[in-house]
C-alpha cells in the first residue's frame, strides 16, 4: 500500500512484557527480554548495522513462544533465548537478508492458552 | 523475503516513551500517548477490527513529528494528537485500506534535534 522506501530498514520489536511469576502465560520479561533486548542493541551498534532500530514493545500475545521478537518490514517472527541466538538474527538476517529458519516463528505456531490446549488435546 | 501472510494485517506501534518536562526532544507521553494508545486499542476492538494489534512501543526516535505511530507491515507512519485523528487512521487505514495523507509522516520528515536544526538554518 505504500510506495515510499522504509524509515528504518529493519525495524526490530522485542516484547519485554513483564507477568506475575507463575503466570499460567508466562511472559517475555520472565525469560531475560529486557536485558536481552539491550545485549541486541548495543551488539547491533558495535556490528555497524545502519538503519535499523531495536525497540522495546508491549505483549507482542505470543507468550508461550517466547521471548519473542518481530522485524519489520517484513514480519518475521522469531523465538529467541539467549545472546547466540540474537547474535544470528543480527548477522544472517539484519546483515546478511537470511532468515533463521531454526528460530523462526510460523503464522500457524500460534500462542496456545492453557485451557485451548486442554481442547487441543 | 517473508513468503508467509503476515501474523497480524495490521500491527500498530504507538510509541508511548515519556522523558522529562522540558527536554528539548519533547516525547510522545507529554502528548497524550499512553492514554490515547489505550483508546485506539478498545476503540479498535469497538469497531470489530480483527487481526490487528494495538501495541506501545519504546521511544521510536521521531519526538519532534510526535506523537506518532507506525502501521506494520506496510511501513507507514502518522503523527496524531486527539482521539478524533486516531478514529480516523482505524477507520480510514485499517477499515478502509486508505493512508490517511494529512496525518502522514514521509521518510524526509525527519526528527530533527535542535543542534541539527541550527545547522539547517
Amino acid at each position: 500500500m505504500s510506495d515510499e522506501r522504509p524509515y528504518y530498514a529493519f525495524h526490530v520489536f522485542c516484547c519485554t512484557n513483564e507477568r506475575p511469576e507463575g503466570h499460567a502465560r508466562g511472559s517475555c520479561a520472565r525469560k531475560g527480554a529486557e536485558r536481552l533486548r539491550n545485549y541486541m542493541k548495543a551488539r547491533a551498534k558495535e556490528l555497524g548495522i545502519s538503519g535499523t532500530r531495536i525497540n522495546a514493545a508491549g505483549c507482542l500475545d505470543r507468550c508461550e513462544l517466547g521471548a519473542t521478537l518481530v522485524v519489520y518490514p517484513e514480519g518475521v517472527w522469531y523465538t529467541y533465548a539467549n545472546e547466540a541466538d540474537l547474535d544470528e538474527i543480527l548477522v544472517a538476517h539484519l546483515q546478511g537478508g537470511r532468515i533463521v529458519e531454526r528460530l523462526r516463528l510460523t503464522v500457524e505456531q500460534t500462542a496456545l492458552r492453557p485451557d485451548q490446549m486442554a481442547v487441543a488435546g
